[in-house]
């Protein structure tokens, strides 16, 4: 894979000052998984639960569902790819713009992918998708809320598409890794209504540790985990990623409070401050904010160490189009502080 | 997978005192890998370098060998199922007995699996294997030394096997996950006469770091490397393998040389315990002996708290054969005492 085609390349960046093309919690690491690893370090030396038992226990209780339909992975995007793997979709349907490694994933077991363009007005999800699914497609993937608009779909609108997949033999894939940044409801609740719903989550994002490759995925139907579990090399989840995920389960929804509440504050200044300056912004319900510029703003910003994800590479947008991740205010008010030396609010 | 497949399931067996079913490194992880993980903590929340620069940087001057010539994994395991995805071989040649996970990746991905029996006098890789080897075939995998039997086969068979191997237009894998505890020579300086030569190595066994999760693989061949990094998932690698391994490099040969050292005594005392107690041992150049009993004996040592690889589920052994790691000397007296008590020597 290529040095750029996702955010927070630092070593093909030259120095970076402050990097907003993350789009981690800025909480930060969870002060408790930090001491789970320090305490833990000298079991890190033997063999991983292959089976991730402790792990699959606990995203149970914290999801309340069964632990049988919970498949852990070396982060989110290994995932992705052994779905792609396993279901071998010929033909498959993305969002444009999205994350691109649904694609990618889909183009390397052969399948073609066609995309359902969103109009960037809004970028929202409306009910025209459901008539894209057709029999022959056989794996369609929402984003939610989707990467990199911060657009949320109406989750009614996707027991719909579940329903709708479902009749023409299609998996629906929803990528909630972002979820738990904004108020979205998860379809963790309607798997039993769903058979084909696959629900993609992370520890990446919401606890800070993307260092660490931690992801799961949770599914009601039995065959598909057979094959997922068969397809899994053994001891793919680290003894590390199992230790600082249990520990931040422990978190409890006091995390999750803290962190939505700081990243509604944080997200609502940085919008204002980007549409103040002239940027169109689209309104997100994430912890990062989409906006075109007039002109690309990255290798401007990069020379003032600042990194932000120029998104030329998603389909549907070009280099005027900028992912500005949610930070603490500080690092927002020195971007915003740089921004307004670059790109000044049009004369009209 | 299923829970005992491989050694090291604690969460399957009951408690365990001491044990010898993994063959990690007896002197433990590294001091200075140990260290790198604490004082590194805070760049975990960061995603790892996807293209793994430094590590591969790393590799390369440790085996002088180029950097383009290495890719990094989620450990050996995760090397062997990408390189059987990419390679997709219709038929493939394995050693029996061998490391199993060498025909399971093979077989996932649709392909058939042959046998090449070990005679159990010796288990010794022998010029016969050459025969096997006809057109059709398109993936060759030696493990050395093998892995239960910790037999060493001659290099220059195995180079002579790599072109019988590229004259059937086969990839011959040599697996030197365990080759550093042995006296043998590794083919990593033999990549340039075998363009169709894949070297696979982990840092799980030598640095005793199995739950961090990092192997790597090293070949000539351009189109091979090309097509792995594509089907690659990014941050495969994460950053607490990437430091620990960095750590582990930089302890230089002294580190293999001690481990070589007690490897060495350990062994023989431990076969010599084993022998003496009338178990049939196999000659090992490994850091584990392969012993055959004369009845299983497995269960009767989880009784005393002590854990073996039973080998009933590699082909070509069964319940009599167990796998025993060569452990610090206080571990090895407790297992030859304990034994001592359930085998004796026959009367014969």
């Amino acid at each position: 894979m290529s040095g750029s085609e996702h955010g927070g390349d630092h070593w093909s960046a030259g120095p970076i000052e402050l990097d907003f093309s993350v789009n981690l919690n800025p909480l930060g690491l969870p002060a408790a998984v930090r001491a789970a690893l320090l305490d833990q370090v000298d079991r890190f030396s033997a063999y991983p639960d292959p089976q991730t038992r402790a792990l699959r226990s606990a995203l149970a209780d914290h999801h309340r569902v069964s632990p049988e339909r919970v498949v852990c992975g070396n982060g989110a995007a290994d995932l992705i790819h052994r779905l792609a793997q396993v279901v071998r979709p010929a033909q498959a349907l993305v969002l444009a713009p999205t994350f691109s490694e649904y694609e990618r994933a889909v183009r390397l077991v052969g399948g073609a992918v066609a995309h359902h363009r969103l109009e960037p007005d809004d970028f929202t999800v409306r009910a025209d998708l459901l008539e894209k699914i057709q029999p022959g497609c056989r794996l369609v993937v929402v984003c939610q809320p989707n990467n990199p608009t911060g657009r949320l779909a109406d989750p009614a609108l996707l027991v719909e598409l579940a329903r709708r997949c479902q009749a023409v033999d299609a998996l629906l894939l929803v990528d909630e890794c972002f979820l738990p940044f904004s108020q979205g409801d998860s379809l963790l609740d309607r798997l039993d209504d769903c058979p084909n719903l696959v629900v993609l989550r992370a520890f990446t994002k919401l606890y800070a540790m993307a260092g660490l490759r931690l992801g799961y995925l949770v599914t009601a139907q039995r065959s598909l985990l057979e094959r997922l579990r068969a397809w899994t090399p053994p001891w793919t989840v680290s003894a590390v990623a199992e230790a600082a995920g249990l520990a931040a389960l422990g978190l409890g929804p006091a995390w999750i409070e803290d962190t939505r509440r700081l990243v509604a504050r944080q997200r609502q200044s940085l919008s204002a401050g980007l549409s103040a300056l002239g940027l169109t912004v689209t309104a997100s319900q994430a912890n990062y904010v989409l906006a075109r510029a007039r002109f690309p703003l990255t290798e401007r910003l990069a020379h003032q160490g600042l990194l932000v994800r120029d998104c030329s590479n998603f389909v549907g947008l070009d280099a005027r189009w900028h992912r500005f991740a949610v930070r603490p205010a500080p690092e927002q008010d020195r971007l915003l502080a740089v921004l307004a030396q670059l790109h000044r609010p049009s004369a009209e």
